[in-house]
């Protein structure tokens, strides 16, 4: 079911007509700066046979992946997939400076070790989504590391403070008396620098990132180059469906997680969102996605084997096709040929601090009493999520849209 | 009449006391922080025999010196004299970025050509005022040329964007929708790390360089140093008495204009404004002004002598002693020997723009006729502050608060 692959191309130069990639590429985006632009360099590129530079940049502060980050490289892989060069940038040097994006607090700069053994973190992720021999990994300390005074200079007397001010944190904390630091100001110039450096087409990033985006535009235009279209992806929904994908939140399906939490992670998904995990997640065309939404309306397709697809799509991305078949195979044996029920019953709370975990599986009737709960603890029969929980005066917090497995015994329960 | 100069040093360590030199270095200063810190300063310098570090920095931009600069030299001229170490900073770096204090618009930066030619100017002129065996020359690409991205972008991190836009010039142009470039953000902290760079104790500037002499007291702070003192000098008024002193409003005396210019420009200078410039030119102390002023009230001195003299130690400082005798003796035969009236007739008009030099003789009683003036003229006889008018097409835009001496044969007027 890996699907929307088999793009032609020839010696790895796009084939497919510019309209057709077009369309195909707008597949989940939020913003294009500019849809004309993009066709423009698509349309040169099918006729030069030229593939186009597409730059994502990538803070070295928080190499441990999930979902969350995947929707860009995913975004990476589908022009990677159309025959284009796709560079995955890893802002070494802003890194050590601090990323200030979306932040209200100026976030501690990373040691030159930090950096590179977050460098090699990365690497060894993104590679599970992108063709390592396709893909250029630059640094920005290259050519940053030769900067000086008068180049920085150069380059902080192509802005003004203005328009600076106008980034929307930027403007909030100024309104609100919230300190900006000047370096702040400089690393969207950098950011947009390294649009100059690598000679970008297309950037990538994230919705939070378009000012930033768009400030590599107007540096390319300023050292005389053509301008970057730039392109957003939006910020995906954890398994709550309602916070950010993070990794603080709990909400998150990791790419270095095991099989079996991938598989069952995903099983969780409401219907709904998994549509839009298949639409920013997997390599499905508009046109493929559309044929799905069909199938399960008209009943051709039940949506709990789409889910099923679903998982074994992100298992084999991250492990293997046998990982995937053997997480497939152990998820149907603990929950559905062990004499379970197909659909697992559902116990909903609203949000409580400190709950005793012998009390709620009570309430939640998966034992008779506190002390029976206990026993089953003790016997290693009670697991949260597939994990087990081994102290018996294990208390829980939970959160509105917190959602998980209670297993005791036999017995399940989705929160 | 040279006077002040006789303050008591050992080795050209300060003797005199701490509560005595502040009462003396006080003398004509706009603003001062703090004084307490600065009498602190000094005390231990008595004590300790350390001579204070005295920094002023200067714009490579615009080395044509006139008494407008020589206020801030003179002030360190004071210090000099008092026995401490100025240093006397080229902002070479700086310079080339371009200075955008109290400018509305973004300067043009200097070649490194311009830049060194400039220095040597400099220091040519700087020294009729400055001990050149005392004056420490700095400039600051010995610092700033070894500066990298981070060296740069940890100095631009001690300071916030919305203290930065308090400075007067940025608030005004931020809230007139003038554009501010980023880069003249960074300029204050170039200027605030010299004095980290230099270990400076007082900062000496220009009233309009009070907020980036404050700046350097921040970055001192912020790089473990105690703050400098900072102290500044009023801008002066030119010959007319109204507007600042500049070469384009023509109301200056250079620093290199010639001996007969020099002293001919002073002779023109109010009374009020003579004084003025024997507090912020000259060394007279507190006392010696004091002393000079009662003298003039009680009629013991002329004014007009008193103005001889203060034509007599610019000339000197300048040029020399016998230069300074030579000029005035010249000024007496021409104006008070040969039959001349003592005090020159003013002719008073408004502004007005494109008049004709024959027109303008004829209206102030100069020549019965145009013809005759330009009779005068063509034979070499119309002199306007000492320079000889050639072309008898000449036309004058005169200024309002212009001011000028228009001499025919031997009649002389004063606009």
């Amino acid at each position: 079911m890996q699907k929307g692959t088999d793009y032609p191309k020839r010696n790895g130069v796009p084939m497919m007509a510019a309209e057709e990639q077009l369309r195909q590429l707008k597949k989940g985006i939020v913003d294009l700066v500019s849809e004309k632009e993009l066709l423009e360099k698509l349309t040169k590129s099918v006729k030069t046979g030229r593939p186009l530079r597409i730059k994502a940049g990538f803070d070295p502060s928080a190499p441990d992946l999930h979902l969350g980050h995947a929707v860009l490289i995913n975004k990476m892989r589908q022009f990677q997939l159309l025959g284009h060069e796709v560079i995955f940038l890893i802002g070494d040097i802003t890194g050590m400076v601090g990323d200030p994006s979306g932040k209200n607090e100026t976030r501690k700069p990373l040691t030159k070790e930090e950096v590179k053994e977050n460098g090699k973190t990365y690497a060894r992720q993104i590679f599970k989504l992108l063709d390592p021999k396709k893909t250029i990994v630059e640094y920005n300390s290259t050519w940053f590391e030769k900067f000086n005074v008068f180049d920085l200079f150069k380059l902080a007397g192509q802005y003004t403070v203005a328009r600076m001010l106008e980034r929307d944190d930027f403007s909030k904390r100024y309104k609100s008396n919230n300190p900006i630091s000047i370096h702040e100001f400089l690393y969207p110039l950098l950011q947009g620098y390294d649009s100059v450096a690598l000679k970008s087409d297309v950037e990538l990033g994230g919705n939070d990132q378009r000012f930033n985006l768009l400030v590599g535009r107007d540096m390319q235009k300023s050292y005389g180059q053509e301008p970057q279209v730039i392109m957003t992806v939006p910020l995906l929904e954890g398994l709550d469906g309602v916070n950010k994908m993070s990794k603080s939140l709990n909400n998150y399906i990791g790419i270095e997680e095991p099989a079996r939490e991938i598989f069952g992670k995903t099983m969780r998904l409401s219907d709904e969102l998994m549509m839009k995990y298949y639409e920013l997640l997997t390599d499905f065309t508009p046109d493929e996605l559309t044929d799905l939404k069909n199938k399960m309306s008209n009943g051709a397709l039940n949506p709990r084997d789409v889910k099923v697809s679903l998982a074994k799509i992100f298992v084999e991305r991250f492990h293997s096709k046998a990982a995937a078949e053997d997480a497939a195979k152990e998820f149907f044996e603990v929950f559905s040929n062990k004499g379970m029920p197909s659909e697992i019953p559902e116990w909903k709370t609203s949000a409580i601090d400190n709950l005793w975990i012998c009390k709620l599986m009570v309430e939640a009737g998966l034992a008779p009493s506190t002390s029976e709960a206990r026993r089953l603890i003790d016997g290693g029969a009670v697991e949260k999520d597939g994990e087990k929980i081994k102290d018996n005066k294990f208390s829980l917090n939970l959160k509105s849209g917190e959602n998980f497995v209670l297993k005791a015994g036999k017995r399940n329960l989705q929160k």
